[in-house]
């Protein structure tokens, strides 16, 4: 099961980002430019929670992404924008590598989930069809 | 601390690959082209010794990068070097990205282990200095 529950429409790939609403429920007034399921405001909700985690990017896959909402100050502005390229770029990547070496047999392999440990940080990105989800957090 | 506790030097880059060697201790003779230390043969018999590991890579980053030693019929041939090209890719994509990210700030950041869980496996990428080791392996 993906951790993206998402089953709704993007009307717009080209809306604004959401300020980020680190643990409130967002309104469902039609200002909401997307339609996101409750399961997917829960998980966003319970991972902004967590002291750990430094904050997290949706992403709706294609050139160039685009943030469809995000929380943290790490992912503010263009530090945020940038952050949202790799994180495409490494799943792009990936995806692309797992055909290579499959070669078009079967009917091929898919990324499911990425964990990325560095020296500071843990990013983890969860692909989906349409939509990207990355969470930066502080291993303690 | 590194998963790859490689401390000697790889005489050269060039040494065709060894057979796999799942179980056994291989033998110190002067025909062993690069020095390994008593923990990463440790490590390696460990790994193969595990039922779900389908298979391991020691690769010597470079371009292109080489297959040092590898085990299990998935990394064999042809297709162990199309794998080992793909997990060098996906390492550079990634420190690349760390790059981008950092911008030159401070003393930038590092990869230390990736996990990539596929639909049917879990392929795990240790990065050291001069060399990388991938894991492939069936989760249950």
């Amino acid at each position: 099961m993906s951790v993206i529950g998402v089953s709704s429409q993007v009307t717009s790939a080209g809306n604004p980002a959401f300020n980020s609403q680190p643990n409130g429920v967002p309104s469902s007034t039609s200002s909401a430019p997307i339609g996101m399921t409750p399961e997917l405001e829960q998980t966003l909700a319970l991972l902004s929670s967590h002291r750990s985690v430094l904050g997290y990017m949706l992403l709706s896959r294609g050139h160039p992404v685009s943030i469809i909402r995000h929380s943290g100050g790490v992912f503010d502005g263009e530090h945020g924008k940038k952050y949202a390229g790799v994180v495409a770029r490494i799943v792009e990547t990936v995806q692309a590598g797992l055909e290579e070496i499959n070669g078009g047999e079967n009917e091929g392999d898919d990324v499911k989930f990425l964990r990325i440990r560095t020296k500071r940080h843990e990013l983890m990105i969860s692909p989906d069809g349409r939509y990207l989800l990355a969470v930066l957090h502080e291993p303690s």
